[in-house]
């Protein structure tokens, strides 16, 4: 049964706002798995109807139960699958039967227990998609529509207050989500969704945080990843996000690389999941917490309504050492803690006392106790400096000064338009309440306000970025060669493509005599290298197959030879085509650019510094293709040797923007190319003062059109 | 009046165990700063005598008061003074008349506040030493002997449940002092010892906490920092603190460079304050932990009694992504996940579900709700793994299973000699104490978790190597020159003395004529540099001052009049000595090793990869000499980019061992320097096959030893 996609947007709306909710193999136990999702139906008020199903009960809990699906009285919204797994299919098919289309399956059973399990899964598929049902799941705790009251979970978050917030909440693992839905509610701040997704059957992480973003009173995505196929679907849904002026912040196990992969290009081998991952949420405003408390901490910044216009940060502290900790924090994550301004520093003068600091950080010292009005006052005149943007007040214990605390902090807040966080250290609980009660942030830990400060600044400017330059780097048309051979290509062919797309390529010819080498010298006027060519050679410094310099026709002649015997004692069964001969480039830095597809998110641009510094630093950077000038740019302020392309030890700058311009073209080219390129090394790229020009490459071709030539 | 360094251990014994405590300028209020002490030492029941001294009373709080410290009937083992800056300096004096040799000065206004208060603080110490008091303070919240119910003290930390502990805790910083120890009762670790040194005019940290560490009852030091002046002190505790197998934990803040310092040498340059400071506590077991939040992790790992005999950490989970999470941590912190043996995969299999996974991290799944063995013998069997060094076991909510837990880790406690911790996300507050109270060691999350656990292995590998190598590099005795002359010396003189101690240096002779140089390079027999020699020009290469690999008598003499020629255009003034010769060195790897004194830890050694490594990315190690070679090897094994060494792209591996005894010599010479040696670079030391060679040098004496030639 084939569901089209407006159906199925229809089909996952009512599954998430069911008006009717079926509870398949509902138990009268309602402690157990599958009497738990009724028990919180009853209990919090889910105002649709309930229908419970299964043969050995008239009645739970007062509710009639039906014997069996077919006599379930309406076509549910929702059903909610609670039965052993080798029962799924059949009700699945009996859903589909009765008119039910979407259903959230608890049971365990399926791809997480090995082959068997692997192979019923695949069958559950099968019949979803033949009976026209939408699963979540299987192996889910299922959900919580908080603003609805729709609880289809059995998840331990539920058992407690569960009071509907901005926040929606997505996450592929039951445990850990159950984890942190527990401590955003410790933090009072609300889910109005929690989705746990399973085994991603059918619906995935993406498609039901897209379903649920949109929600008005949603103001904050959350998610927890532990893995990812459709790459497309979550740029897709960043987007929608960026769109919607909603920040999307993920926390993704599995940082570490799982082992170098087989690649023919060093791209390839640097291109590991993560660091893909990492970089391209990244290029679309995602912002990564790397574990459950930086993520709670993000969302806390997140979920208050202000902006920050800009990085600077603004500290006030009674302790002169926490202080110095936060703004060396605050560099660390690049925001800034600017000096004040004279007519600020002014005002800060009339109301600090003598032996508090009156810079940034401003140190008011424990008097305030005793005054009140000096911290406000302090914090208030150091919000007003221009460049200061955010606004982290710190301060301890203070048991005994609560009330006064909380009123001065919410003065502070109505006199300011700009965030301010409090970082309340071993504060009374109900200090805590209070104040996240009246909507001010607090933390507990000086760097992690510091830390959510600097996330909160990271999102407004690429909100600020995205709005002016639209995100719409113009796709050119790239005419795909209509037949390909797969594997390396010849690199007079791969030179003149990427030529023709604009990359400044060394010009290359292949010598097949030593009479054609010695001509080629003549013809360029100048030093050349030889390099062996065989579609069978990918790394032909690895054999010897490289020299350097030559330039008198002795050595052209020698060189020619030499190559020829090298590669053939290295590889006697290569195929050799010649020896390309190329004028020497010139170049004081050599850069690593290259092209992998990815299987997650399609074609993936790398820019690095070349030499050892790729090999032991691994000083690379990821972008999706296509992307502008302005992302390139933004790459290249993301190498770590970065300083490297200013001039060091006497060194001329390099032209960033040319690089820039460079990586943009072949991103672009990339993107067109996608169908058929799966790896590219323009290994190294020379740079000076003339601009970049790449001296060697790699081209990997696999056509995936299926028409291809799957040859070799 | 002077007091010998075994009287003053004695006073400030009894200043931290005092039989009587006289309080000078004591109010009736007791909620004031000069109450609170006699509120606290009533209500917490000292046992000694307490004396109020205020001449507005007769008595206090039931205790009778005394008109002045004259009048005191006994000479108190502590004075606790609470009275205006102004009226400090009588009330030393007072005490010292009256046999008072031990105060805590509370009162501000001195060091903090600006010049005039700098000048009263030079005047307080005059007094103090004049009147034979030794000081806590000024500016300072006092301290607190939990086990003897000493309450000098006015922090806000004593107004709560201060029961004693395993720990001394010593800060410089009152209020940030306060918020860690108010975390450190939250935790219910308990401090032994609270101690406040504010402006540290007499006592300071060290000596504090050395006079602490001592007792029995005290497992752990932990120290927060803002500054230090004395180095030496902090080594002493230290190696105290690991003779006694007490760790020690800081936290000190200021971990940015403050700006470059003006220096002659690289080393100088890169030597900034944070990074010398981390590098000789790392070198002297000390544990450095980032943050309070850290500091309290690493403490309460460290106040349980099991030693972590390895790096190997067991995981066990209900959430794959949860151990994922951990192990990825643990690699990044230095810890490994190791596979499992056979036998003990074999156990886990016969008690684990199927859909669990038996490898490490072991997933456990939720099931152990419903079977508590399956987690226990999952865990032990875990432990059992002989390369397995600690335990971590991950759980989140389970409100309705806390006794069951409880229980479950009591056993697999008893069950295990190694230390094992519990991460429990979002625990009840219950189970958390009651674990606590068991001595099971317990985090709120992950990482945090990990951290510590690598932190108890860091301290314990410590420990094992201090054991083994007994720490104690035997110190040669180096004959220092009598006079010397101030700056940087002759590159001839400077290379012959390092040759004379040990270090592999290229050989230089100085040429003061063209002919001179021509039969120097006669008798190199091979290609070699000219450089020129003047003690006004440091830096040779800035000025075009050097010359390469020339190896033919015209090259020679062109290059000597060419050098000459530039060093007196750049620098018309410059004495010029002339132009040494010095055969080329070999080597395809460039290090920067470097000495410089240090006020703070005096000697420093440096080493470094040379060129753009050092410039950009500051990949550089520091060390406090003397050290042996194994400290060497350490030094080269902590290289960011240490993977050079080791060959890449083709290049051999160097012999880390050489350059290891090069550091550890120039370290044993330096030391014995040390009131001369202000400064030295060796730039670069060419290292290749044949080992490391030093090929240029600048030394920069400056002698402190009083009777040193203080000219230039």
């Amino acid at each position: 049964m084939t569901v089209t996609p407006a159906e199925r947007a229809d089909i996952v709306k009512r599954l998430i706002h069911p008006r009717s909710i079926a509870v398949i193999g509902a138990s009268a136990d309602l402690g157990k798995i599958n009497g738990r999702p009724l028990k919180h139906l009853l209990e919090k008020g889910y105002g649709g109807q309930i229908l419970p199903v299964n043969p050995k009960y008239t009645e739970i809990a007062g509710l009639p139960c039906f014997p069996s699906i077919a006599q379930l009285p309406v076509a549910a919204d929702l059903a909610i699958v609670a039965v052993p797994a080798s029962e799924v299919l059949v009700c699945i098919e009996a859903l589909g039967k009765r008119g039910i289309r979407a259903a959230v399956i608890f049971s365990s059973g399926f791809g997480e227990m090995g082959i068997a399990g692997k192979a019923l899964e695949q069958s559950l598929v099968d019949q979803a998609r033949a009976s026209g049902v939408v699963l979540c799941g299987p192996n889910c705790l299922g959900f919580i529509n908080a603003f609805d009251n729709v609880y289809a979970t059995f998840s331990q978050y539920a058992d407690g207050d569960t009071g509907s917030g901005p926040i929606a909440f997505v996450t592929q693992s039951g445990a850990f989500g159950t984890a942190i839905a527990a401590l955003v509610r410790q933090r009072g701040l609300g889910l109005g969704y929690f989705i746990n997704t399973g085994n991603e059957i059918d619906l995935a992480f993406s498609e039901l945080m897209m379903a649920v973003i949109e929600d008005p009173r949603i103001r904050v995505a959350a998610g927890y990843l532990e893995g990812l196929d459709d790459g497309a679907a979550l740029v897709r849904l960043a987007q929608r996000c960026q769109a919607l002026g909603k920040p999307l912040v993920l926390t993704k196990v599995g940082r570490m690389a799982s082992g170098a992969r087989a690649a023919a290009s060093h791209t390839g081998a640097l291109a590991v999941e993560d660091a893909v991952f990492d970089a391209v949420i990244r290029q679309y405003g995602v912002l990564r917490a790397r574990n459950e408390e930086q993520m709670l901490d993000i969302l806390e910044a997140l979920s208050q309504p202000r902006a920050a216009q800009g990085f600077g940060l603004g500290i006030a502290t009674q302790s002169g050492g926490a202080g110095v900790m936060m703004a060396d924090r605050a560099e660390e994550m690049g925001l800034s803690v600017p000096e004040l301004s004279a007519p600020i520093r002014a005002r800060l003068a009339t109301v600090m006392p003598a032996f508090g600091a009156a810079g940034n950080p401003v140190d008011v010292t424990g008097q305030f106790v005793a005054r009140p009005e000096l911290l406000r006052e302090s914090v208030v005149a150091l919000l007003d400096d221009p460049d200061i943007h955010i606004g982290i007040v710190w301060l301890q214990l203070m048991t005994a000064h609560v009330d006064t605390l909380v009123r001065i902090f919410a003065e502070i807040q109505a006199r300011t338009t700009k965030p301010f966080f409090v970082c309340w250290v071993a504060a009374p609980a109900e200090a805590i309440q209070r104040l996240r009660a009246m909507g001010i942030v607090v933390y507990s830990a000086g760097e992690r306000a510091v830390e959510a400060a600097s996330a909160l600044a990271r999102y407004c400017e690429f909100q600020r970025r995205a709005t002016v330059d639209g995100r719409s780097a113009s796709v050119r048309e790239t005419t795909l060669p209509p037949v390909i051979v797969n594997g390396v290509q010849p690199s007079v062919q791969a030179t003149e493509w990427l030529r023709h797309a604009g990359i400044p390529m060394a010009t290359v010819s292949l010598a097949k005599t030593e009479d054609e080498a010695v001509l080629l010298w003549r013809t360029a006027g100048r030093a050349v290298a030889l390099k062996v060519e065989s579609p069978d050679i990918t790394h032909k410094t690895e054999i010897g197959g490289v020299l350097l310099k030559l330039n008198d026709e002795a050595a052209i002649r020698d060189g020619y030879q030499l190559l020829m015997r090298r590669a053939k004692q290295a590889l006697p069964d290569a195929r050799l085509s010649g020896i390309l001969v190329q004028p020497m480039a010139s170049g004081h830095l050599e850069l690593v650019v290259g092209v992998q597809r990815d299987s997650v998110f399609g074609m993936i641009v790398m820019v690095g510094l070349g030499g050892v510094l790729v090999e032991v630093l691994k000083d690379v950077v990821f972008r999706r293709a296509p992307f502008d000038t302005e992302e390139g740019l933004r790459m290249l302020a993301e190498l770590r040797m970065g300083a490297l392309l200013d001039g060091v030890r006497g060194q001329p700058a390099v032209d960033r923007n040319a690089i820039a311009r460079l990586l943009s073209d072949l991103a672009q080219w990339a993107y067109g190319m996608a169908p058929v390129l799966a790896e590219l090394d323009l290994n190294p790229v020379m740079v000076g003062p003339e601009g970049p020009i790449a001296v060697d490459c790699v081209m990997v071709l696999h056509d995936e059109r299926g028409g291809g030539d799957k040859a070799s």
